[in-house]
Parts: structure tokens; C-alpha cells; sequence
């Protein structure tokens, strides 16, 4: 057994902040997601009449768009009967199991399009969507105890078994996007077949070891597979495949107890949140193969941050909190989750961003006039219904139906309180029987009202890293606590209520003098939320906007948005009209208004910036 | 007989900073050009002999290459006898005599490699090639007095007016690529054959009046086809192209008086200078087509802001000044010879760069680490003895080797001053007789002594647009002077000495607030000439650096690179680990050691950054 262990979504009934996200998934993403999906012909696909001439033509990664769309439905399934839904999970696995090969084998455009060319080409996503299947077929179990699309799954991955490790028919050894390995580890400690265990260490292991094809275009680092995964202390590459592989070796270090991949992990998260990752937590800098770059990086106009990289950068923290809890990687989930993550949705739920800049400028779209294609890349400025490469939209609802994950971790005799989120849980496994809630308007204000009823036990909660004062009372009075890895442990007798004050002041926060990018900018924060400036409310222009961060800062509720917003003194040259002219000192005062990261183009095509010069 | 005229190189013998770099073209940079030339195969192909298999293809522009080159040796020629250079021109001009066709025609890749798709593909610059021999046939002519290039010459132009205007059985009527309008215009003052200025206004006339083929990648703007030439009002598309467009149709509206051409010039050039131009004068900012973007959209580190779109500013700038003298086209080439234009060329002449950023930083090359190809385009950081499309290294050749024709303007008993270089210069033009010399340190300080011998006449000395305070003695009183369109008019009764003294202060500039990456950033600078920062000189991350514009600035003589260097004090961070921090307060004071831009790269691969935060 473990000696810590998540306290799962289901257990959590949000209220608040995350309930008003949850819900809006329940009621109008899975829907607006389906519909898409329905409309770009990737449900009829699960048919497997297609044929050469005819429209839609299938991709290589519909499966793993249709399957975390699946999963989805699985966790608000788990949540809440919707017979509608539960039917339109039904019949996606009636077409599987309806199409899936006699042998296990099952992938849409490896069976309409090139049957011929299976699991000879490792850049091509086929173990990628596997796993995606995989974990569809896990959580939709775990939802209903239904177990035929587990079944499926597992035949699948015996086969998958087979053609890679038993027949070694395969052409490759690892698949050019990781995602089969964390699928597998789940398949495993969902059904306890050891076999799934060994077949996902068997992946892990393989990578960095062989020269395998990959894309024209990029090179080993790509899909880290420079080094054997033990050598690894870099993050490189494109980020999501990376973030999916580091989850599978922090779960299978933990599995085995294993130092050396720990060791990898520890270093691989700190290179990336100490280098490569934006204020907003998004990561990936680069559009050129949504990678990675070298340290320190990172441009903000063009950053990509890809809405995908952010979730899976939580996965890859979630987990190596789980190998040894530390506050530091609940900050960092945090920073995701009000950030880098939920910009990628709109606010009405319909729309999302693949990329998530920390900056706009509507008018250098078609800076280079006189070209018809090959100009400088922007990115959209506004969030899509669906995209052809559609990975992020149910990336984003899966994960937003399970959120309330992210809560709680459990060790021996201590309860671990990684996040602040309204809502009420209760813990009854591993000999836990427990319920807790939460009250907190957070993440507007940093008082959290926590109840614990339940055996005697140490809480430990953690101390957010943008936090310098809090307080904490333990039933009305000054709690005695100890810090420890980030955390405040407060030792209760039994039922206890802990009142929790976090100062939760505006923040100019400064980068690294190594990012050439934020140098003699700021970028204002207040808790774990980021703001930023958006034409709409501030004109154009906003890089000629310099902050007085001595003036005070007025919190202000923006009904429109629901969302605190700021308003802040700042100057701005006036305007003139020499191209140059000796430096002058005209410059005006103005109010500048801020509003929070996420909530940023959703009323027009705008400028946009976070870093602004102070 | 044109109103205004220049006196040309011919006239002038430099001293000072201008004749050293005369010196080094004349005894290192030709021969250099010249050995990269034969060893690329350039003056090979001329045999005609070459087969395809054979090494060093021909390319569509090497005949460019080799006539900018020819044209630069005749410029040399007519300043002094070199009989090894006179040998290379004459076995240049051997070659072509063997090969012309015996209608005129002459093109090297359209004789050995595609000879039946001669004048089918507008694209591929075959007019720019012809136009390029025309100009250094006249060149020569001038130089030397011998005819025989310019009557083969003469014979081509014959043959292309058959093509494209009596017999119009070319496939298309105007180069995708301009110059053959203003070799044209140049071919007529030279023979006084007015079929040729027939034949450059047809050219000009013809452009943007029909749709032609395009680069694939590239629209009508690219080549200035998007409108008739008198509808333009911005500059569009290819700088180079561009600007050898807009000096033929000044050339045209001076000759023709053509009203609305000269407006369209006008338009064109203050689109140029007053939205589309770097503080060094550069131009066409994006690498993408090489060409000119948004107005205000100057990226430093990503300035395309070829070499030969700084020349090509230049020579629309000088036929401007020949339109109707005004200080302000003195300013700009001043602007580009001291920055942008002589930043192309090492200082041992032996090298170049084609693009001219205004911020390099290694450290970004291969940012996208993990793609093999595609990644962020960054410039070189290192001069280059010669390129594959190696138009700029000739035209650098044949521009300082003919410096002195920006020198002055005559006019009905006014010379115009447009350009402050130590020399001496002879007048013996168009009822002139005159002999003017100037004593003076430019561009390292304002003084200058300037002496006329000759009939009395108005001197008219363009008033640098840096300049704020200046002193104007005649004969070592006072002088009474008026200002005009830039200048200051000085009558004198025949010979007179003027003394002028313009102060030359340490200026910081900034840009126009629209001007999205200076925001926050100033240019310093010293009379005519930009200054940068580089890591050899300041260590790395430049763009930490925040200048204290208002500490004393020394200005000290730099033995090594032969400049006035400046010492100015500045503060930068201290070094901190962690990625994002609360602003703090810990800059330390440093000196900042700035050199003129122009010299920049010439010491070893570092960082380099002309705008710096203040």
C-alpha cells in the first residue's frame, strides 16, 4: 500500500467557485463538446464506414478526443445520474465493442485508413489514443461498476502486451506520445492485474534507449527520448507528451519505490518550475513543436502554454505530491488552476484556447504585409468551438469534473489540505472515516473556515507560497502549529474547527533577471490569481503603460465577469508623432484597470498583457 | 536641364573617417568580394560552359552580383589608374562580348541553365540583372571613356524594348524584382537616347496596372503591384524592391515633372521615415519577404533591415534632395551611413551582414530545442565573407566607393551642403567653378571648417535635424543666415570661410509611443551616430540594464575599434535564483560601456542592444 493517497473527486461535493465551473461542464461544456464532436463526424467515425472520397476524414488522435470526452462523462456520471449521457457512453462503447478486432486491437484510423500500417509508425498516436481508451474504460467503471468497457480494455492491452513485449512484432518500442504508460499504471491499480503494472514499467524503461523513427521535423528531445527516463534531468521537448510520461514515472517511482526515477522526477519538476514555467504556470513556451525551451525563456506574446501542457503539468504535480507531500506542489497546481488553466476556457463555457499567450496584440496579426503565408505566428485572439487537432476542449472537461482531486491527500494519521476550494467532503477509505468542509470565498479572499469531524489527526495545511501573513486559530483561539515542507501541521483531538486567514494583498511580482522578456516589468497578483490588462478596458497600447506600484490598488467587483478586479495608478506618454524624438517627459496619469488572467478575451478582440512595465 | 544636380563622387577627394573607409574597399574589400566570387563560380559562369552535374550552379541573380561588383571596380577606376582591377573589368566585359546573343540578349542562368524560359517568369529577376549590367556599363564609360560595354549594354536595352514594347512577346511586362526602371533612366543621361527614358517610364507606368505572377508565397504588395505607382502612398512589400522603385519614379517625376509622381515619392518617403524606419535607418523590418511591415511594427531583435535596403534608402533619399533640397533627406542618409548602412561591413572590410538587427543575443539560437528545423528564425551574430543570394557585399563595395556623391547639390547660385565629411572637392559643372574643401573630426565632433573658392554664391548647410544648438561663423565673425527646408543660407561674396560648430551632446532618444518593443527604452546618441551596448564589453543580459540617463556620460576614444566610445552609468539586478519573486529593491549601480552601432559583432559572438531600458 501507498503511504499516501489522493482522496478522490467523488467524495467532494463543491460549492463556490469550482462548483459554478463544475456545473457549467455538467450543463453546457460535455454538451457543446459532444456537439462538435458530433459535427466534425468524429462520433460517426466510431461507425468504421469511411471511405476514401468520403468527408471527415479520420485523424490519428480522434480516438483519444472521443475518449477523454468519455472519461468526462464518466466523472459527472459518478457525480450525478444523466441517463442521456450515461446512453451517449453506451453507445460509444457498443461501437467499440462492435469494431474492435477479434484480438484486442482497436483504433478508428488504423482500421479505416491504413489498416495496413499498425503499430509500424511510432510518431502516429496509437498507443497514445490506447491509453486515452484506457482511461476512459478505467474511470467509467469506477463511475458505474459497469464493467464491459473495462473488458474491452483489458483485452486491448493484452494485446498491446503481446505485440510489444511478448510477439515483439511491433516496429517501435515506445510510442513517439506518451500517455499509454500513465494509462496502464491506472489500468493496474483499477483491476490489480500485475501484468498492466509491468507493461507500463516496460514503456518507461524503453524510452531514451533506442534510436526509434521520429518526426521529420524534430529530434529525440522531442518525445524525451534522448536519455534513458533514469538520466532525465531536464524537461525538454513538446510538453505535453513530457508532462504524461513524468506522471507515469512519479507513479511507478512510488509503485516500486523507486530512488532513482524519484530522483529524475524531483530534478525534471524543478527545472520546469524553476525555468521553463510561465507566472501563470502555463508551459511549453514554444509553438515551434509546443515545447519546451531553454531556460528562462520565455516570450510572452508568442508564448504557447498549451491548455493540455497546464493540465498535465497538475497531473505531474499531483503526483510527486503523492510521493512526498510537499506545499510546493499544491502551489504550483494552484498557479494552474486560477491561471494557465482556466484561461483556456471561456467563460461561457463553450469556447477554448489551445494556446494560452500572456499577451495580445490584435495588430501585429498580418504583420508581414506583403507574405501569404510563412509570416511571423500569432496566436488566435479569440477562443474556438472545437479545433482540428481537438486534444484540449475534453482535456479541459475532464479535468474540471474532477477537480475536487486535487483537495486532499491522505498519510498515516495526517490529512493533507493541498487546495482551498468551498465544499464538503468525506473520507471513509484506508481506515479513514472522516468528513470535512471547507467555507471560503477564495480565491477572491484567503479566509478558509475548515471543519473536521473525525478520529484525532494532524492537518496539515498548506501555506500558499504568494501568502507572507496568515493566521490560524484552532477552535476560536490561536492554534499551536509546526511548518513543515510548506504545510501547517495542526494536531486536532478530534472534531476541530480551523479558521484560516491568509493576507491576500495585491503583489508586484518581478522575474528572473535571466527573462529577457519581464525585465522591467511586473506582473500584479493577488493570492493565487494573476492579473492582467486588457485593451478593452485600458485602450490600446498597453506596452506603453508604466504602473506606479506605490499607488494604492482598489479591489473591485466585476459583475460582468464575476471576477475582483483591480484598479491601479499608472502613466502613460502622451502621444505624439515624430518616429524618434530626444526623451521627453509628458506623461499623463491614468487608472488602469486589471482584471484576472483567465477571464481575458471574453468580451472583445483586444490587447492583452500581464507583464507590464512599472 | 534638371533645376538641382549633384556633384558627383568624381569631384571629391575624402579625407578622414570616409577616405579610410574609401582605403579599405579600394585595397581589401573589392579583392575580397572579388576572391569569393571566383570561388563560388560567379565570374566561371560567364564561359557559358557550365552543364548541369557540374558544380556551383548557376543562380538567377549572379549576374547582379558580378555587375555590382564590376560597377564598383569602375568607380575606383575613375578616381585612379589600376591596371590589375581594369584587366578583371575588361576580361568581365571579354565574357559578355563572347556570349550576348546576337539580339542582345545576356543573362547567365538564362543561357546555360533555362534557356527557353527566357522573359517568361517575371520573378525571377532577369530585368534586375540586365538592369544591373546597364549600370555598371555606364560606370565604366564614365570611368574610363571606353564605350564598349556601354554599347553592348546599349544593345540590350534595344532588345528588351523590342520584347516588351514593340513586339510584347515577353510573358509579362514588369520585374518582379525593380532596377532595370532606374538603369534605364541612368542609360539615357548617360547617351542621351531617349528611347530609354521611354522605355523606364513604360516600366513604371506599367506597374500595378495588370495582375501578374507572384512569388507563391507573396501578393502584388511584395513587388509594388498592388496599385498604379502614382496611387501609392506607403511603402509596401520588398524594401529593396521598393526603394529602387521609388528612385526611379523620382528620377521620372524630376525629369518629367510629373506632379503627381513626385507626390507619390513624397508620400512614400514620410511613410518611410516617419513609420516604417529603424533609429539606425534600416528598413524592411520583417525577415519574412524581407519587406516593410505595419506602421511602428519594429522588432529589434527579429530587424530583417537588409544592407541593401539601407543603400536603397539612401539613393531615394538623394533623389529627393534632387526633387526639391530639403535637409531632412541629408538627415536620413546621414542617419544610414553612420548605422545602418555601415554596420553591414566589417571593420576590416573583409566581411558583411546582409540583415542588421538592433539586438542580438546568442543565447536564443537554437531556443526550440528540441525541433531539428523551422524553430525561431534569429539573425547571425557574425559577418559573413559571402552569402548564397550575396547581393549586399557588391552593393556595399559600389556604395563607399562612390560616398562622396551625397556630398553636395547644386542649384541656380546656391550649393547645397548636404553631408559633413573631411575633403576636397572641385566644381567644374553646369556653369560652375568652384573648388570647396571641408576640415572637420564628423562624425566624432560638429566642427567643421568649411572654405569656397569661386563666383559668389549662397552656401546652403544642411542643420543636422540632432543638432539643438549650433554657431555658423563667416570669415570668423558671426554669420548672418536664414534657415530653409533644413538648411541654413550663407551668402558670401565669392571665396569664404565658414566655421560651423554643431554641439554634439550625448542625446537619449526615445521612440513613438506606438513603437511597441522601445517602450521604456531609449537610444543614445551622439551627433549623427546610434550606440549599443555589447556583452563583451558589459557582461550578459543586456536587457536587464536600466541606464541613468541623467548621470554624467564620458565619451572616450576606443583605440581598438578606432571610435568614440561612451562610459554612462546604470543599475541591473542582482542575481536571484528563483523564477518569480515580490518586487524587490536590490539593483546594483553599474557603468555601461556603449560603442557606435556600427562596430558592433567585430570583437567576438555577444549579446548586442541599441534601444536599453532607462
Amino acid at each position: 500500500m501507498n503511504r499516501y493517497n489522493t482522496v478522490e473527486f467523488q467524495n467532494t461535493v463543491l460549492s463556490g467557485f469550482w462548483s459554478e465551473r463544475y456545473n457549467m461542464i455538467r450543463d453546457t461544456t460535455i454538451w457543446a463538446v459532444y456537439n462538435r464532436f458530433v459535427g466534425t463526424g468524429r462520433f460517426a467515425a466510431m461507425k468504421m464506414d469511411w471511405k476514401e472520397g468520403m468527408p471527415n476524414r479520420p485523424h490519428i488522435f480522434w480516438d483519444s478526443d472521443l475518449a477523454k470526452w468519455a472519461e468526462s462523462a464518466a466523472y459527472l456520471l459518478r457525480m450525478q445520474e444523466n441517463h442521456k449521457l450515461e446512453r451517449v457512453v453506451e453507445e460509444f462503447i457498443d461501437d467499440i465493442e462492435a469494431h474492435q478486432d477479434a484480438n484486442g486491437y482497436y483504433n478508428i484510423y488504423f482500421t479505416v485508413v491504413e489498416p495496413q500500417a499498425r503499430f509500424t509508425r511510432r510518431v502516429d498516436h496509437e498507443l497514445y489514443c490506447a491509453g486515452h481508451l484506457i482511461e476512459a474504460a478505467v474511470a467509467y467503471y469506477e463511475a458505474t461498476g459497469k464493467d464491459r468497457f473495462l473488458k474491452l480494455m483489458e483485452k486491448y492491452a493484452d494485446h498491446i502486451e503481446r505485440v510489444f513485449v511478448i510477439d515483439g512484432s511491433a516496429s517501435f518500442k515506445t510510442c513517439g506520445h506518451e500517455e499509454i504508460e500513465l494509462a496502464l499504471y491506472r489500468l493496474y491499480r483499477c483491476t490489480g492485474i500485475k501484468r498492466y503494472l509491468d507493461l507500463s514499467r516496460f514503456f518507461i524503461n524503453a524510452r531514451g534507449t533506442s534510436k526509434e523513427d521520429y518526426y521529420d521535423f524534430a529530434g529525440a528531445r522531442y518525445a524525451q527520448d534522448h536519455l534513458p527516463v533514469r538520466e532525465q534531468t531536464t524537461a525538454e521537448g513538446h510538453s505535453v507528451r513530457a508532462c504524461y510520461l513524468y506522471c507515469a514515472m512519479a507513479d511507478i517511482a512510488r509503485e516500486d519505490g523507486d530512488a532513482e526515477l524519484s530522483r529524475a522526477c524531483d530534478a525534471i519538476f524543478n527545472d520546469i518550475t524553476e525555468r521553463k514555467m510561465y507566472i501563470t504556470g502555463g508551459i511549453g513556451s514554444s509553438a515551434h513543436g509546443e515545447a519546451f525551451m531553454k531556460a528562462y525563456d520565455l516570450p510572452n506574446l508568442q508564448a504557447y502554454a498549451e491548455s493540455c501542457a497546464a493540465i498535465g503539468l497538475i497531473f505531474f504535480a499531483h503526483r510527486m505530491n503523492l510521493l512526498a507531500p510537499n506545499g510546493k506542489y499544491g502551489d504550483i497546481i494552484e498557479k494552474i488552476l486560477y491561471n494557465g488553466f482556466l484561461s483556456s476556457i471561456s467563460l461561457d463555457g463553450k469556447s477554448f484556447f489551445y494556446e494560452n499567450p500572456l499577451e495580445l496584440d490584435p495588430y501585429l496579426i498580418g504583420r508581414d504585409t506583403s507574405v501569404k503565408y510563412g509570416g511571423t505566428r500569432m496566436p488566435i485572439t479569440r477562443r474556438q468551438e472545437v479545433f482540428g487537432c481537438s486534444c484540449c476542449p475534453p482535456n479541459i472537461t475532464r479535468f474540471i469534473s474532477s477537480a475536487a482531486n486535487y483537495l486532499y491527500t491522505t498519510g498515516e494519521g495526517i490529512l493533507y489540505i493541498n487546495q482551498y476550494m468551498a465544499s464538503a467532503t468525506s473520507i471513509k477509505t484506508d481506515g479513514w472515516d472522516a468528513s470535512v468542509s471547507q467555507q471560503t470565498s477564495y480565491p477572491w479572499d484567503g479566509d478558509v473556515i475548515f471543519n473536521y469531524k473525525g478520529q484525532p489527526v494532524t492537518l496539515a495545511f498548506r501555506i500558499p507560497s504568494w501568502c507572507e501573513n496568515y493566521k490560524i486559530t484552532l477552535d476560536g483561539k490561536d492554534a499551536a502549529y509546526t511548518l513543515e515542507n510548506g504545510f501547517a501541521l495542526v494536531k486536532t483531538q478530534g472534531d476541530a474547527c480551523v479558521g484560516l486567514s491568509f493576507d491576500m494583498p495585491v503583489t508586484f511580482v518581478e522575474a528572473n533577471p535571466a527573462v529577457r522578456e519581464d525585465c522591467g516589468k511586473c506582473a500584479v497578483t493577488r493570492g493565487p490569481v494573476v492579473y492582467c490588462a486588457e485593451g478593452v478596458d485600458n485602450g490600446g497600447q498597453l506596452y506603453d503603460l508604466k504602473l506606479d506600484i506605490t499607488s494604492p490598488v482598489a479591489v473591485i467587483r466585476d459583475e460582468e465577469l464575476g471576477v475582483m478586479a483591480l484598479e491601479i495608478g499608472a502613466s502613460r506618454r502622451r502621444v505624439f508623432d515624430a518616429l524618434y524624438r530626444t526623451v521627453g517627459d509628458d506623461s499623463q496619469n491614468v487608472n488602469v484597470k486589471l482584471i484576472p488572467y483567465y477571464a481575458f478575451a471574453n468580451r472583445s478582440e483586444c490587447e492583452m498583457m500581464v507583464w507590464l512595465r512599472y
